[in-house]
């Protein structure tokens, strides 16, 4: 988890080891059993802190996932100096974190939103919710609806392939399309 | 199924509804006892035809679907005259079959692939090899390697954005980009 996780609230430390698993290994794939034992929490604590259980936690840790990732590509974003040169470091970003994380690390919330898109529709509404904040902050910044789904769908897509083929190609293939469209007039 | 499936022979039958259960629900999610419900196919007769059961089930719908998918987007794109019609002319279908399929037909891949990324390895390669060759595919149809993985990063996250907010926009938005680029002498 990348930090001493045990100094943390109990509360905290499931949602950081949900976010963890179901980043890397799903929605489905991740029982409680398993986020008690990566958060060090005794089996009850979940549905203390939790009553609504698994999906409880997801709704939380979709919301919590998408704002932490909303604020990571921001700074990115806006630390450059025009739509072009921005969206280039956000791809490069990513590209940069996927390697460093041996793939591991990529959308929040991608894995768990195809998982409940046609399976859990309380669960997909949280992550239609979350995208649509994630366009809308996009929107904002290039000043047009149409290109920040369109540059967010190249992101999206990239993790997708990148992950697969454990390369950063697609990544950056996907970065200068993205970034020569945010750019142009 | 979309056919009369119970015409067809056991094998046929448990590859049609495992390769639909998994585009819809994932691989993690979808179990040999509803995928012999769906194929109205005795238990048995998953580890008759397929002796490594869910896994190597997996490995032939994954290169099945990879296929199918790969030869309903030629069809598509080579219809048209240039390559930006072609490209616009992919995302335009794959913006209806969305529509028509109440948003769950989308890339037969896409799950299965983010769930096995980080978590089994064999299912990884196997997702890897079938993104190889459409990046192939498109590659020798847009004369760039580079273009062609960009245009599908697109096409796969404007799959994962249209299907979790149940709206062609994503799709037709990242659709212009694309066709956009692809069309760029």
């Amino acid at each position: 988890m990348g930090m001493d996780a045990t100094s943390l609230p109990t509360r905290q430390r499931i949602l950081y080891a949900t976010a963890e698993l179901f980043r890397r290994q799903g929605y489905t794939g991740t029982g409680l059993k398993q986020i008690v034992a990566e958060a060090q929490a005794p089996f009850g604590s979940v549905y203390h802190h939790f009553p609504g259980g698994k999906q409880e936690l997801a709704d939380e840790v979709i919301h919590a996932g998408g704002a932490f990732f909303q604020a990571l590509v921001s700074a990115v974003y806006d630390a450059e100096p025009n739509p072009e040169a921005s969206i280039r470091a956000v791809f490069e970003g990513a590209a940069e974190t996927l390697r460093a994380t041996d793939f591991q690390d990529a959308c929040p919330i991608a894995t768990v939103a195809l998982e409940v898109a046609s399976t859990n529709e309380p669960l997909r509404l949280v992550t239609a919710e979350v995208f649509e904040r994630w366009t809308q902050a996009l929107s904002d910044r290039l000043g047009d609806r149409d290109r920040a789904q369109a540059v967010l769908a190249a992101l999206e897509g990239a993790f997708i392939l990148a992950r697969a083929q454990r390369s950063i190609e697609p990544m950056l293939a996907a970065g200068r399309m993205a970034a020569d469209y945010a750019g142009r007039s």
